[in-house]
């Protein structure tokens, strides 16, 4: 026993990339540190984990603190610990990532932080942490994941248009689709239900709106089916 | 900094799950455990991490300690980290899949195990800890990986047939290939060199052997190439 004394010296942290989508931007929400170590700097607004706390309850619990929002789409994607990544001690951190839809909430700043705001991905070129890399990392996990599972409708309102669909397929890949290929790609899936309904209060055309179906994909997932766009 | 001071009473600890390929069946490398907890059990080779190492070293130490081999083919796969998972204290566990060729090496069992020994795959049916999910996972991450990047031809000697090659996939794959279509894929890859030599010392009718193409694949794969099985 007492030789493994000495590996209980350390903590774990959680790091959630909360991604959101909005105007055609994919976003991500960052706190501005108000705190040492790295006060003042931009972050992911992690926590460290709980002594009695699972790693998934505690990824959820950063998210319902700062967000109110429960059940979303929370995924682990990496865990980090280079030595000396933290200034506290030994501390190791497990990345997460989580879509959402931007509408559906108001900020609850953390205890640590002074501001929490959504920043456009590509305007962030500096974070407190290895976070840059931790970005990098869950962003290129989305990037695969987008293309091999429905997961982009998480970022959209229950009922959007094909524009908007195709527009967070684009911010994601990071490169413009073709219009006609996306529309046949997707409506081939026959996932999407024709809602019978169109935006309302745009200056343009009005769109028509889909939603995309969940049990269907669900049953034809069962079934062994695999969704590719 | 005293708040903080609850949170540095943890550990963590690497588990590779180290496969190999031999007659046909995909074997996993487990330790018998010679200590308390689970004494007698059988388990992945895994260890605490020191307070001083990366996480990725500990892992390539463990699987060094094991089969002295180094810079074989690791990933990290999930993070385990339930409450209560391990009998000690607060552990979470840092999973990884290795991929070597079984006569590469002879064992050299870790202080802690008294036997080390390959498994079929198919036979585990209990393991220490929460060691079979973990299993189970990294089994899953593998299935996806050896269909979208060429990472079979790790558990194969440098020369093989495509016979031997088929196995591979048969084995992770739990299930039959068509062997004209896997041939025509494989082929059409481009990605093996016909050696012009055949097999010795078989009593069939010797087969062509073929090695891959690592220089070729890298400079595909920089150019935008996806690997599809």
């Amino acid at each position: 026993m007492s030789e493994e004394k000495k590996f209980f010296k350390s903590a774990f942290s959680v790091d959630p990339v909360i991604f959101g989508f909005d105007q055609g931007d994919l976003k991500v929400l960052l706190i501005k540190r108000g705190v040492q170590p790295f006060k003042d700097q931009w972050a992911l607004p992690g926590d460290l984990v709980y002594p009695n706390e699972d790693l998934d309850s505690a990824a959820g619990r950063v998210l319902g603190e700062l967000t109110g929002l429960k059940d979303v789409y929370l995924e682990q994607v990496h865990t980090f610990g280079k030595v000396g990544r933290h200034p506290l001690g030994r501390v190791i951190t497990i990345a997460y990532y989580s879509l959402i839809k931007i509408d559906n909430f108001e900020f609850t700043p953390a205890s640590l932080a002074s501001h929490v705001e959504w920043h456009d991905i590509s305007t962030i070129k500096e974070l407190a942490f290895d976070h840059m890399p931790i970005l990098k990392t869950c962003f290129d996990k989305l990037k695969w994941k987008i293309r091999s599972y429905p997961v982009g409708f998480e970022l959209l309102p229950k009922k959007f248009t094909l524009t908007e669909l195709q527009k967070v397929y684009e911010a994601i890949l990071e490169k413009e689709l073709d219009k006609r290929n996306f529309r046949k790609k997707l409506l081939s899936t026959k996932l999407l239900t024709d809602l019978n309904e169109s935006q309302k209060g745009v200056s343009h055309r009005p769109a028509k709106l889909y939603s995309f179906d969940t049990a269907k994909y669900e049953q034809l997932q069962s079934q062994g089916y695999n969704f590719e766009i």
